[in-house]
């Protein structure tokens, strides 16, 4: 389905999420487990609470990226997120919190994963989502080769 | 199906969204428009881009809160989000950003908003969603009377 | 984006509509309103109940189809349903429903469209949906030309 | 969170799926597996087809009746379907098809369950859903007690 070399390219996203700003302000990290799946680690901030518990936002942003990492690992272009779930199941007060990616179907054109998020601590799960990536025609690393 | 004056209770949320800590964090603002819609503006922030447009979490953020604090507006106590959907139709890349949620169905324990995203300055529709939103047994303002 | 006249297609498609093995199961009809958008009429039918109400997969039926030939008129070739949403909204009884599709993206590649059941009497909304469609390389009418 | 046995309730819900309407249309049969998620096979009719594949809509009640039964067996009272989406993976031709429920969460007004159908001759992924479902005040089986 393409020519990319998905360890190399699980390298590549790992250095460019590092540096994306919404991933500096909420203080995510990304790893990928021995399953090629990626996993977002988000220590807990109070900025990103509504004043009670994580947003359900922050949370959705989450499960965005570990469904968006999961798929562009295949892909030697640029994906997009065509649309997303989030089904907030907990509340999360002041946890860790680790979002992982699982592929469902990887497609030319259309892929499918779906997401989890629990609790560092005590594996809580706070929500589930699943969504839908396209391909497009945009090099991934444009500036960067 | 309350005795919840919703001109009071939104005032009252306008006044706890403004400082609620991710609210401030985005630099979100809410309003009321003349159907008792919530709308709330995003400026642009090169932070909260993946580098290159505004990041899919931040759009499902405004997403929910266009949701819920358009449903919060007639209920006594807090309501849940129990799951919302985004759809991401447009990039957007250096754009102010409008979302507004629409009252569908206000049940007694399960209400249905859809809410869309837009620029501000040319109407573009950037991402829709839609959510279902639970009462609780929580009071809303519990700690602030 | 297209070389397709939808008026013509329109009336292709209103041809299959009609000599499609589960819309002649269902009893569903098939129109274009004056917006071009698909509206699918369901008479009541015992059979497509659970004993009490219209079954909620009766009611994705509708859903589905109501985006896919709203979205379908715009394109030479077969279009594939990637996901859905079906938000069951209230009961229906022994009701005539009615589910229209609307436009919200054409594109190249992805398109997406919203969708409403109500009630014919009194038009009494019974569920919402929103779904995500994909152009596919399949001629629309391979075999009847 | 309910004095009901899941055992009873699951032995009631097999009699009672047999005769509703919609399930002896489609010739869809009810099992509950060891882990006591409700399994649906549909066997191949070319009646639910579009003509080509089994259509969406099809696939959409086998997804909802795949939550609806797993969720059932641990309430007393009639559940709600509140939403439930579809993602359609690949396409379905003349295969028999089974669905089957994974509960996510149990909750006293409010729980999620994902769900799965694939062919039974070789385990192909042909959709995936989620959904919630609601607690009600009717009892499930008021008139058959």
């Amino acid at each position: 389905m393409s020519t990319v070399d998905p360890k190399k390219q699980r390298e590549a996203l790992m250095m460019r999420a590092k540096v994306a700003p919404i991933v500096q302000l909420f203080g995510m990290t990304l790893e990928y487990n021995e399953k090629d799946e990626a996993v977002w680690t988000l220590p807990f901030d109070e900025n990103l609470t509504n004043g009670i518990t994580v947003h359900g936002g922050a949370i959705a942003t989450m499960i965005d990226n570990a469904g968006w990492f999961t798929i562009a690992q295949y892909f030697e272009n640029w994906i997009a997120t065509v649309e997303f779930s989030t089904r907030l199941l907990d509340f999360s007060e002041n946890d860790e919190l680790i979002a992982t990616g699982h592929l469902v179907k990887l497609g030319k054109r259309i892929s499918t994963a779906t997401m989890e998020v629990v609790t560092k601590t005590d594996g809580r799960i706070i929500a589930i989502g699943s969504g839908t990536y396209a391909t497009t025609s945009v090099p991934l690393f444009g500036n960067a080769g």
